[in-house]
Protein backbone atom coordinates (compact mmCIF):
# COMPACT_ATOMS: atom_id res chain seq x y z
CA UNK A 1 0.00 0.00 0.00
CA UNK A 2 1.19 3.39 -0.71
CA UNK A 3 0.74 4.98 2.26
CA UNK A 4 1.17 8.87 0.26
CA UNK A 5 -1.14 8.14 -2.14
CA UNK A 6 -4.11 10.72 -0.64
CA UNK A 7 -1.85 13.97 -0.05
CA UNK A 8 -4.86 16.10 0.62
CA UNK A 9 -4.93 20.26 1.30
CA UNK A 10 -7.57 21.98 3.80
CA UNK A 11 -7.25 25.80 4.47
CA UNK A 12 -8.98 26.82 7.53
CA UNK A 13 -8.90 29.70 10.13
CA UNK A 14 -9.20 30.89 13.86
CA UNK A 15 -10.41 34.02 15.03
CA UNK A 16 -9.48 36.05 18.15
CA UNK A 17 -10.16 39.03 19.90
CA UNK A 18 -7.21 40.44 21.22
CA UNK A 19 -6.17 42.94 23.60
CA UNK A 20 -3.28 44.33 21.87
CA UNK A 21 0.24 45.43 23.24
CA UNK A 22 2.18 42.36 22.47
CA UNK A 23 -1.10 40.69 23.90
CA UNK A 24 0.43 36.54 23.67
CA UNK A 25 -2.34 33.47 22.85
CA UNK A 26 -1.99 30.01 23.28
CA UNK A 27 -3.37 28.43 20.31
CA UNK A 28 -2.38 24.87 20.12
CA UNK A 29 -5.12 23.10 21.31
CA UNK A 30 -7.28 24.59 18.45
CA UNK A 31 -4.83 23.95 16.10
CA UNK A 32 -4.65 20.22 17.39
CA UNK A 33 -8.54 20.33 16.90
CA UNK A 34 -8.22 21.61 13.56
CA UNK A 35 -6.05 18.89 12.18
CA UNK A 36 -8.05 15.53 13.83
CA UNK A 37 -11.05 17.33 12.31
CA UNK A 38 -9.56 17.28 8.80
CA UNK A 39 -8.68 13.49 9.52
CA UNK A 40 -4.81 14.32 8.95
CA UNK A 41 -2.26 11.79 10.32
CA UNK A 42 0.83 13.50 9.00
CA UNK A 43 2.02 16.32 7.31
CA UNK A 44 2.79 20.27 7.54
CA UNK A 45 0.39 22.57 9.47
CA UNK A 46 0.99 26.17 8.39
CA UNK A 47 0.20 28.91 10.80
CA UNK A 48 0.23 32.33 9.33
CA UNK A 49 -1.54 35.57 10.89
CA UNK A 50 -3.04 38.03 8.76
CA UNK A 51 -1.88 41.47 9.47
CA UNK A 52 1.26 43.13 9.82
CA UNK A 53 1.15 43.69 13.17
CA UNK A 54 0.68 40.30 14.31
CA UNK A 55 3.11 37.45 15.17
CA UNK A 56 3.49 33.90 15.45
CA UNK A 57 6.22 31.74 17.35
CA UNK A 58 6.48 29.09 20.40
CA UNK A 59 7.45 30.12 23.99
CA UNK A 60 6.83 27.82 27.04
CA UNK A 61 3.17 29.14 27.91
CA UNK A 62 3.83 30.17 31.70
CA UNK A 63 2.49 33.89 32.94
CA UNK A 64 6.50 35.01 33.41
CA UNK A 65 7.47 34.90 29.86
CA UNK A 66 4.17 35.85 28.78
CA UNK A 67 3.27 38.90 30.81
CA UNK A 68 6.68 40.12 31.61
CA UNK A 69 10.09 39.00 30.07
CA UNK A 70 9.02 39.10 26.54
CA UNK A 71 7.36 42.52 26.48
CA UNK A 72 10.91 43.76 28.59
CA UNK A 73 12.42 42.26 25.80
CA UNK A 74 11.04 43.74 23.10
CA UNK A 75 10.84 47.13 24.62
CA UNK A 76 14.08 47.60 24.41
CA UNK A 77 14.26 47.23 20.40
CA UNK A 78 11.05 49.32 19.86
CA UNK A 79 9.27 50.44 22.74
CA UNK A 80 5.76 51.36 22.69
CA UNK A 81 5.10 55.48 22.48
CA UNK A 82 7.84 56.46 20.45
CA UNK A 83 7.50 59.21 17.56
CA UNK A 84 8.69 56.64 14.64
CA UNK A 85 8.33 57.43 11.16
CA UNK A 86 5.79 55.18 10.33
CA UNK A 87 3.69 57.25 13.09
CA UNK A 88 4.59 60.71 10.66
CA UNK A 89 3.09 58.89 7.93
CA UNK A 90 0.04 57.61 8.50
CA UNK A 91 -0.80 59.58 12.17
CA UNK A 92 -0.61 56.17 13.50
CA UNK A 93 0.75 55.39 16.60
CA UNK A 94 1.92 51.64 15.84
CA UNK A 95 4.98 52.07 14.98
CA UNK A 96 6.15 49.91 17.20
CA UNK A 97 4.06 46.71 16.93
CA UNK A 98 4.84 46.97 12.77
CA UNK A 99 8.63 46.22 13.98
CA UNK A 100 7.91 43.70 16.15
CA UNK A 101 6.08 42.05 14.02
CA UNK A 102 8.46 41.76 11.14
CA UNK A 103 10.95 40.97 13.50
CA UNK A 104 9.12 38.20 15.31
CA UNK A 105 7.46 36.98 12.10
CA UNK A 106 3.99 36.35 10.85
CA UNK A 107 3.80 32.97 9.90
CA UNK A 108 5.54 29.23 10.97
CA UNK A 109 5.07 25.62 9.92
CA UNK A 110 5.38 22.78 12.29
CA UNK A 111 5.29 18.84 11.60
CA UNK A 112 2.36 16.67 12.82
CA UNK A 113 2.62 12.59 12.56
CA UNK A 114 -0.44 10.25 14.55
CA UNK A 115 -2.44 13.48 14.54
CA UNK A 116 -0.16 14.72 17.13
CA UNK A 117 1.83 18.52 16.65
CA UNK A 118 5.56 17.63 17.46
CA UNK A 119 6.29 20.06 20.03
CA UNK A 120 8.31 20.13 23.38
CA UNK A 121 6.35 19.44 26.41
CA UNK A 122 6.57 22.74 27.10
CA UNK A 123 6.54 24.67 23.97
CA UNK A 124 3.39 26.34 22.84
CA UNK A 125 2.20 27.64 19.36
CA UNK A 126 1.38 31.56 20.08
CA UNK A 127 -0.16 34.18 18.04
CA UNK A 128 1.09 37.71 19.36
CA UNK A 129 -1.54 41.07 19.26
CA UNK A 130 1.51 43.97 18.82
CA UNK A 131 -1.34 46.20 18.08
CA UNK A 132 -1.72 49.16 20.29
CA UNK A 133 -5.52 48.38 20.57
CA UNK A 134 -8.34 45.31 20.68
CA UNK A 135 -8.38 44.00 17.50
CA UNK A 136 -10.07 41.43 15.89
CA UNK A 137 -7.89 38.76 14.18
CA UNK A 138 -7.94 36.21 11.50
CA UNK A 139 -5.02 33.44 11.49
CA UNK A 140 -5.26 31.06 8.49
CA UNK A 141 -4.38 27.59 8.88
CA UNK A 142 -3.33 25.47 5.79
CA UNK A 143 -3.08 21.97 6.23
CA UNK A 144 -0.64 19.38 3.52
CA UNK A 145 -0.61 15.97 4.49
CA UNK A 146 -1.96 12.48 4.59
CA UNK A 147 -5.01 10.99 6.27
CA UNK B 1 -14.73 14.60 -7.40
CA UNK B 2 -11.60 14.44 -5.39
CA UNK B 3 -10.35 18.32 -5.29
CA UNK B 4 -6.46 17.25 -3.67
CA UNK B 5 -6.34 14.23 -6.74
CA UNK B 6 -3.67 16.39 -8.79
CA UNK B 7 -1.08 17.83 -6.13
CA UNK B 8 2.05 19.46 -7.88
CA UNK B 9 5.10 20.96 -6.91
CA UNK B 10 6.92 23.72 -8.76
CA UNK B 11 10.11 25.18 -8.16
CA UNK B 12 10.53 28.92 -9.73
CA UNK B 13 13.29 32.35 -9.04
CA UNK B 14 13.15 35.84 -8.79
CA UNK B 15 16.25 37.86 -9.49
CA UNK B 16 16.31 41.26 -7.83
CA UNK B 17 19.44 43.87 -8.08
CA UNK B 18 19.90 45.50 -4.81
CA UNK B 19 21.62 48.47 -3.01
CA UNK B 20 22.52 46.48 0.38
CA UNK B 21 22.27 48.11 3.76
CA UNK B 22 19.18 47.08 5.02
CA UNK B 23 17.33 47.45 1.40
CA UNK B 24 13.90 46.36 1.68
CA UNK B 25 12.04 45.45 -1.67
CA UNK B 26 8.08 44.55 -1.59
CA UNK B 27 7.97 40.93 -4.14
CA UNK B 28 4.62 40.58 -3.35
CA UNK B 29 3.28 41.40 -7.00
CA UNK B 30 5.72 38.80 -8.51
CA UNK B 31 5.22 36.00 -6.04
CA UNK B 32 1.74 36.43 -7.20
CA UNK B 33 2.11 36.21 -10.61
CA UNK B 34 4.72 33.14 -10.14
CA UNK B 35 1.35 31.32 -8.53
CA UNK B 36 -0.79 32.60 -11.55
CA UNK B 37 1.40 31.40 -14.47
CA UNK B 38 1.97 27.74 -12.91
CA UNK B 39 -1.75 27.88 -12.43
CA UNK B 40 -2.07 26.88 -8.74
CA UNK B 41 -5.72 27.41 -6.55
CA UNK B 42 -5.05 26.15 -3.17
CA UNK B 43 -1.76 25.48 -1.34
CA UNK B 44 1.50 26.87 0.07
CA UNK B 45 4.41 29.36 -1.52
CA UNK B 46 7.91 28.70 0.30
CA UNK B 47 9.67 31.69 -0.52
CA UNK B 48 13.77 31.17 0.40
CA UNK B 49 16.32 33.94 -0.55
CA UNK B 50 19.62 32.60 -1.27
CA UNK B 51 22.82 34.25 0.85
CA UNK B 52 23.52 34.32 4.30
CA UNK B 53 23.31 38.15 4.32
CA UNK B 54 19.68 38.48 3.44
CA UNK B 55 15.98 38.37 4.89
CA UNK B 56 12.25 37.24 4.22
CA UNK B 57 9.80 38.88 6.67
CA UNK B 58 6.48 40.94 6.60
CA UNK B 59 5.78 44.46 6.64
CA UNK B 60 3.76 47.05 5.68
CA UNK B 61 5.42 48.47 2.65
CA UNK B 62 5.37 52.77 3.63
CA UNK B 63 8.33 54.56 3.64
CA UNK B 64 8.66 55.34 7.00
CA UNK B 65 9.03 51.94 8.06
CA UNK B 66 10.88 50.45 5.05
CA UNK B 67 13.34 53.34 5.08
CA UNK B 68 13.95 54.62 8.21
CA UNK B 69 11.94 52.57 11.61
CA UNK B 70 13.59 49.04 10.73
CA UNK B 71 17.17 50.45 9.81
CA UNK B 72 17.19 52.03 13.41
CA UNK B 73 15.33 49.10 15.33
CA UNK B 74 18.38 46.77 13.63
CA UNK B 75 20.59 49.47 14.57
CA UNK B 76 20.36 48.71 17.91
CA UNK B 77 21.11 44.90 17.73
CA UNK B 78 23.49 44.74 14.99
CA UNK B 79 25.36 48.39 13.45
CA UNK B 80 27.06 48.30 10.45
CA UNK B 81 30.97 49.70 10.52
CA UNK B 82 31.58 47.71 13.88
CA UNK B 83 34.97 45.27 14.12
CA UNK B 84 32.99 42.07 14.57
CA UNK B 85 34.85 38.81 14.98
CA UNK B 86 33.68 37.77 11.37
CA UNK B 87 35.23 40.98 10.00
CA UNK B 88 38.23 39.73 11.32
CA UNK B 89 38.02 35.75 10.10
CA UNK B 90 37.75 36.88 6.15
CA UNK B 91 38.64 40.42 5.74
CA UNK B 92 35.29 41.13 5.55
CA UNK B 93 33.09 44.41 6.56
CA UNK B 94 29.84 42.51 6.58
CA UNK B 95 29.55 41.18 9.94
CA UNK B 96 26.34 43.19 10.99
CA UNK B 97 24.66 41.91 7.52
CA UNK B 98 24.83 38.35 8.55
CA UNK B 99 23.64 38.89 12.42
CA UNK B 100 20.68 40.67 10.89
CA UNK B 101 19.87 38.03 8.58
CA UNK B 102 20.36 35.20 11.38
CA UNK B 103 17.69 37.05 13.09
CA UNK B 104 15.13 38.02 10.51
CA UNK B 105 15.54 34.63 8.72
CA UNK B 106 16.38 33.53 5.15
CA UNK B 107 12.79 31.47 4.29
CA UNK B 108 8.93 31.85 4.84
CA UNK B 109 5.96 29.82 3.65
CA UNK B 110 2.80 31.78 3.31
CA UNK B 111 -0.69 30.01 2.47
CA UNK B 112 -2.89 30.49 -0.78
CA UNK B 113 -6.03 30.00 -1.81
CA UNK B 114 -8.71 31.03 -4.69
CA UNK B 115 -5.37 31.96 -6.22
CA UNK B 116 -4.64 34.46 -4.21
CA UNK B 117 -2.29 35.29 -1.15
CA UNK B 118 -3.64 35.44 1.95
CA UNK B 119 -1.97 38.41 3.62
CA UNK B 120 -3.39 41.42 5.28
CA UNK B 121 -4.63 44.52 3.48
CA UNK B 122 -1.53 46.19 3.91
CA UNK B 123 0.82 43.14 5.06
CA UNK B 124 3.57 43.17 1.79
CA UNK B 125 5.88 40.46 2.03
CA UNK B 126 9.67 41.72 1.65
CA UNK B 127 12.91 40.71 0.27
CA UNK B 128 16.10 42.40 2.29
CA UNK B 129 19.68 42.86 1.15
CA UNK B 130 21.48 43.29 5.10
CA UNK B 131 24.92 43.13 2.95
CA UNK B 132 27.31 46.33 2.60
CA UNK B 133 27.01 46.49 -1.48
CA UNK B 134 25.32 46.42 -4.14
CA UNK B 135 24.41 42.41 -4.88
CA UNK B 136 22.48 40.55 -7.42
CA UNK B 137 20.01 38.26 -5.88
CA UNK B 138 17.92 35.26 -6.12
CA UNK B 139 14.94 34.17 -4.56
CA UNK B 140 13.74 30.30 -4.89
CA UNK B 141 9.96 30.36 -4.81
CA UNK B 142 8.93 26.57 -4.46
CA UNK B 143 4.99 26.02 -4.36
CA UNK B 144 3.19 22.91 -3.68
CA UNK B 145 -0.24 22.69 -3.69
CA UNK B 146 -3.31 21.84 -6.08
CA UNK B 147 -5.09 23.19 -9.15
CA UNK C 1 4.42 11.58 -17.98
CA UNK C 2 3.18 13.80 -14.69
CA UNK C 3 6.13 14.36 -12.66
CA UNK C 4 3.89 15.22 -9.76
CA UNK C 5 2.11 12.33 -9.80
CA UNK C 6 4.31 11.02 -6.84
CA UNK C 7 4.08 12.85 -3.91
CA UNK C 8 5.03 11.40 -0.41
CA UNK C 9 6.32 12.61 2.94
CA UNK C 10 8.31 11.18 4.81
CA UNK C 11 9.08 12.17 8.85
CA UNK C 12 12.52 11.57 10.32
CA UNK C 13 14.92 13.05 12.95
CA UNK C 14 18.40 14.48 14.12
CA UNK C 15 19.78 13.53 17.46
CA UNK C 16 22.30 16.12 19.13
CA UNK C 17 23.98 16.73 22.37
CA UNK C 18 24.65 20.02 23.09
CA UNK C 19 26.65 22.28 25.70
CA UNK C 20 23.79 24.79 25.89
CA UNK C 21 24.66 28.54 26.13
CA UNK C 22 23.95 30.09 22.44
CA UNK C 23 25.60 26.47 21.08
CA UNK C 24 25.53 26.49 17.50
CA UNK C 25 25.64 23.41 14.85
CA UNK C 26 25.35 23.25 11.25
CA UNK C 27 23.19 20.67 10.46
CA UNK C 28 23.06 20.81 6.62
CA UNK C 29 25.02 17.44 6.12
CA UNK C 30 22.46 15.54 7.75
CA UNK C 31 19.52 16.93 6.47
CA UNK C 32 20.88 16.54 2.96
CA UNK C 33 21.73 12.52 3.64
CA UNK C 34 17.93 12.47 5.18
CA UNK C 35 16.79 13.72 1.77
CA UNK C 36 18.85 11.24 -0.20
CA UNK C 37 18.28 8.57 1.79
CA UNK C 38 14.63 9.04 0.57
CA UNK C 39 15.39 9.54 -2.82
CA UNK C 40 13.38 12.60 -2.67
CA UNK C 41 14.07 15.13 -5.96
CA UNK C 42 12.04 17.93 -5.37
CA UNK C 43 10.80 19.33 -2.77
CA UNK C 44 10.14 21.48 0.84
CA UNK C 45 12.36 20.04 3.81
CA UNK C 46 10.70 20.93 7.61
CA UNK C 47 12.86 21.67 9.98
CA UNK C 48 11.49 21.79 13.59
CA UNK C 49 13.10 21.60 16.87
CA UNK C 50 11.44 20.38 19.83
CA UNK C 51 11.77 22.09 23.27
CA UNK C 52 10.90 25.95 24.05
CA UNK C 53 14.89 26.42 24.60
CA UNK C 54 15.76 25.68 21.15
CA UNK C 55 16.60 27.70 17.42
CA UNK C 56 16.33 26.86 13.73
CA UNK C 57 18.29 29.29 11.66
CA UNK C 58 21.04 30.09 8.79
CA UNK C 59 24.47 31.67 8.96
CA UNK C 60 27.61 31.50 7.54
CA UNK C 61 29.28 28.89 9.60
CA UNK C 62 32.71 30.30 10.72
CA UNK C 63 34.05 30.69 14.35
CA UNK C 64 33.63 34.08 14.45
CA UNK C 65 30.14 34.47 13.82
CA UNK C 66 29.28 31.45 15.33
CA UNK C 67 31.58 31.59 18.54
CA UNK C 68 31.47 35.41 19.56
CA UNK C 69 29.26 37.64 16.97
CA UNK C 70 25.58 35.96 17.75
CA UNK C 71 26.28 35.30 21.45
CA UNK C 72 27.57 39.19 21.87
CA UNK C 73 24.18 40.68 20.06
CA UNK C 74 21.69 37.83 21.94
CA UNK C 75 23.52 39.45 25.10
CA UNK C 76 21.95 42.43 24.37
CA UNK C 77 18.24 41.45 24.30
CA UNK C 78 18.16 38.46 26.31
CA UNK C 79 21.38 38.05 28.62
CA UNK C 80 22.12 34.93 30.71
CA UNK C 81 22.09 35.51 34.33
CA UNK C 82 18.99 38.11 35.11
CA UNK C 83 16.62 37.28 36.99
CA UNK C 84 13.53 37.02 34.88
CA UNK C 85 10.30 36.91 35.72
CA UNK C 86 10.60 33.46 34.13
CA UNK C 87 13.06 31.92 36.21
CA UNK C 88 10.73 33.34 39.39
CA UNK C 89 8.09 31.18 38.36
CA UNK C 90 10.02 27.89 38.04
CA UNK C 91 13.54 28.27 39.90
CA UNK C 92 14.72 27.72 36.94
CA UNK C 93 17.62 30.04 35.49
CA UNK C 94 16.68 30.00 31.81
CA UNK C 95 14.74 32.75 30.73
CA UNK C 96 16.90 34.10 28.69
CA UNK C 97 16.91 31.06 26.70
CA UNK C 98 13.46 30.86 26.09
CA UNK C 99 13.02 34.56 25.16
CA UNK C 100 16.26 34.12 22.44
CA UNK C 101 14.24 31.24 21.27
CA UNK C 102 10.78 32.95 20.98
CA UNK C 103 13.00 35.55 18.85
CA UNK C 104 14.57 33.49 16.40
CA UNK C 105 12.03 30.64 15.94
CA UNK C 106 12.42 26.93 16.29
CA UNK C 107 11.02 25.66 12.96
CA UNK C 108 11.95 26.64 9.35
CA UNK C 109 11.44 25.54 5.70
CA UNK C 110 13.68 25.53 2.41
CA UNK C 111 13.60 24.01 -0.64
CA UNK C 112 15.33 21.49 -2.53
CA UNK C 113 15.39 20.63 -6.01
CA UNK C 114 17.82 17.72 -8.17
CA UNK C 115 18.14 16.08 -4.40
CA UNK C 116 19.84 19.51 -2.90
CA UNK C 117 18.97 21.72 -0.92
CA UNK C 118 18.74 25.31 -2.31
CA UNK C 119 21.03 27.19 -0.40
CA UNK C 120 24.36 29.55 -0.69
CA UNK C 121 27.56 28.85 -1.18
CA UNK C 122 28.16 30.48 2.60
CA UNK C 123 25.10 29.44 3.84
CA UNK C 124 24.45 26.85 6.05
CA UNK C 125 21.35 25.72 8.09
CA UNK C 126 21.97 25.25 11.89
CA UNK C 127 20.42 24.35 15.21
CA UNK C 128 20.95 25.97 18.23
CA UNK C 129 20.80 25.15 21.82
CA UNK C 130 20.14 28.43 24.11
CA UNK C 131 19.61 26.57 27.40
CA UNK C 132 21.72 26.64 30.16
CA UNK C 133 23.09 22.94 30.42
CA UNK C 134 24.17 20.50 28.04
CA UNK C 135 20.99 18.59 26.78
CA UNK C 136 20.05 15.61 24.41
CA UNK C 137 17.89 17.36 21.48
CA UNK C 138 15.68 16.09 19.01
CA UNK C 139 14.90 17.87 15.33
CA UNK C 140 12.48 16.65 13.35
CA UNK C 141 12.58 16.65 9.56
CA UNK C 142 9.69 15.59 7.77
CA UNK C 143 10.32 16.26 3.85
CA UNK C 144 7.13 16.86 1.14
CA UNK C 145 7.96 16.44 -2.17
CA UNK C 146 8.22 13.80 -5.20
CA UNK C 147 10.96 11.80 -6.40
Amino acid sequence: MNRNGHMKITTRSIELQTSGFTHIIDITPQLQELMLNDQFNEGFVLVSAIGSTTGITTIEYEPGLVKHDISEMLDKLAPYGVNYRHNKTWGDDNGAAHLRSSLVGTSQTFPFKDGKLLLGTWQQIVFIDFDTRPRSREIVVQIIGRP
